[in-house]
This record gives C-alpha cells, structure tokens and sequence, in this order.
C-alpha cells in the first residue's frame, strides 16, 4: 500500500502553481494520490533566512523573467500579479478548513485560488476575494467567513507550518515521495523518474 | 553566426561540477562552442545576501542529501568532500591564467580540479594542490605559482566575477544562450531544449 505523495506549496509561489497543475496528473499517471498541504513561506524563511527571490539584487531578475517562462514550458496560464508576493494566511486557512470537510474539493479551492490570483490578478490575500472565489465552488460564504477567523483553524494551519518545517520543507514546491524529497517545479521530471522506477 | 554558450560555475559547487561534465556535449550536439567562467560565489553571495545552501537550517539536509542524488542522476562520480565549501580563488585564477594561453586546455584544467575536489577529496582551495593537479597537465609549475600570485591575474578573476554579476550571474551553474539565462544543474534538460528550438 502506497502512502499518498506529498504536496507542499505556497499561494504567493508561481512554482508551486505550476507543480498544483500537473502533480495530481503525474500520481495518477503512476497509480498514486496526493495529500496537498498549502504553507507560508513567510514563517519558514525566518528560520532558514530566505528571502522571496523576486525581490532579491541580481537574483530578482532571473525569476521575474522565468515565471512566465517556466509556465509556458509547462503550458499552463500565467499572468504576473500586479501585488506580489502576497500573505498566503486567508488562502491557507481556507484549503485547511475545507480538506477536513472535502478533501478533493478543497484540491479544487486550491486550484481556483491559484487562478485567481495567477491568471485573473485578484488579490487573494484579501479574505472577501477568497470567500468570492470559494462561492463559485458552491461553499457557503458565512461559515467560511466563521472559519477564517476560528482559533482552531488559525492553529491548524500554524501546526501545519511547523510539522511541514520538521520534515523539512523550506521552499514551494516540494513534494515528498515516500520520504523522498523533491524542491521546486523544475524537478517535476525527477518527481516523474522517481515515481516510475523508485530511485535511481 | 552564433556566439558562445556562457557557462559560469564555482568550484564549491557541485552542481557546478555536473554541468563541467555535461555542458560541452549539450553544446557539440547542437552545433554550438561554450566559452567557460569560474566565478566566486562568496564575493556573489555578498551582493545577494545569499549563503551556501549546504549550511543553511532545514535546506542545508535537502542539499547534502541531492548533491549525491542529482550526480547519479547524470551518471557522474561523486563524493562528498571532507572539506566544505571551499574557497575557489586559487583555482579559478589557475583557469584565467591557462584560459588566456589555450582555452581548451583550461576546461580540462576545470574538469581536472573538480574532480581532485569531487571524486578524490583533495583540497583544492590549497595552491599547492592545484599545481599538483596542473602538473598532470603539463603544465609548469613555477609558471602558474607565480601567475597564482600576479596582481595581473588577481585583477583579471575580480574583474570576471564583477562582469557575471552585471550579467545577472547569483548561482552555479549558470549559462547563457544568446542572453537567456538558464540556473542549476536540474535545468540542463531545458539548456538542451532551449538549443534545440530557440525558446518557448
């Protein structure tokens, strides 16, 4: 029995877009699930001491130009936001709410969230566009809007944070196959090797 | 009439050392030369704020863990070195020296040095090994002990490494492709697809 890949990603990470387009298609192209788990890359960075690469001297450059280039490669939609990076906490505790309650459906909050913010330059760390965006889901406005603001869903996310950080997850994304670690989109190949032949 | 691939790597860094081995035939194979650059991610990192990812906290497991993993990937020899990172100004100022003379020569000094560093965990930070490793070359070892020493030569790597930042060089491996910039090792797959269409 095969235990679900592992997949960790942040709202305001274009790669960790990419990777929640086509991750779902690799595990099923090699009889696997997944278990999605949205982070904030925020408080991880205060303990490895990253910063967001976009806003990095020299390094800036390179990812602000290959976002859209690595979206292409990979044939998905990408439009730069307009406000970027974001606080990924309303988005998270969203997904973290819904998955106790659907945990498919919750794939698909994900994905609309991410599409909102990646290709229709909505504002998502901004709790009204993600109750929006949830809505068209048929997920109702008032008890999400309870469970952005309820303490045990504040905590989990938190907890989902530091147990992320205790397996070792410091970027977006990272996918764990049977304890195998993968960072970043560009890896998705590797994710795909490993899957097929279980190391090399 | 095409110009050069730029390739700029560390000698610390051993997806550097990945790239030396694969760069050349990606090159050849697409009808295309390679002109090839040590750079000192120290004086880099400095710019960028950066650290090297092996001491980093939770990063620094991902990356002594995928140095090896990513070196069979592309079925070169690898052995973590006892002594790490190090400093990589003794031999790239050996390259410039050599490069200037016969650059064909110099790469294979490149591919010589890494794999004392690499495979056979030798300090190659330490001048006296890097004449070692010159000498199976034929290199003469009074000539590049002083050329080790040159303010000429010393100027010449300041300079090189000031010149890759202003072209947008934070990592190794980084290569260029008529001014389209590729980061890391994992990205060589889209070195290659990159030559093959012209972009994407």
């Amino acid at each position: 029995m095969n235990t679900p890949i592992e997949f960790y990603f942040d709202f305001s990470s274009p790669y960790g877009y990419i990777a929640a387009e086509k991750i779902d298609a690799l595990a099923i192209k090699h009889g696997r699930t997944t278990d999605w788990h949205p982070i904030l890359l925020g408080a991880i960075f205060k303990t490895t001491g990253a910063q967001p690469p976009a806003g990095v001297p020299i390094k800036g450059d390179y990812f602000n130009h290959d976002f859209a280039r690595s979206a292409r490669l990979f044939g998905v939609t990408y439009k730069q936001p307009s406000i970027f990076p974001i606080s990924s906490v309303a988005a998270s505790r969203a997904v973290y709410w819904l998955k106790d309650r659907d945990a498919e459906k919750s794939k698909a909050l994900v994905r609309a969230l991410y599409k909102a913010f990646f290709v229709e330059d909505r504002d998502i760390q901004n709790s009204e566009v993600v109750l929006d965006v949830a809505e068209i889901l048929s997920i109702k406005r008032d008890e999400l809007a309870a469970a952005l603001n309820d303490p045990t869903v504040k905590d989990r996310l938190k907890n989902e944070v530091q147990q992320a950080m205790d397996k070792g997850v410091f970027g977006s994304p990272y996918i764990i196959i049977d304890g195998e670690p993968f960072f970043g989109a560009d890896r998705l190949d590797q994710v795909d090797k490993w899957l097929a032949t279980g190391g090399w």
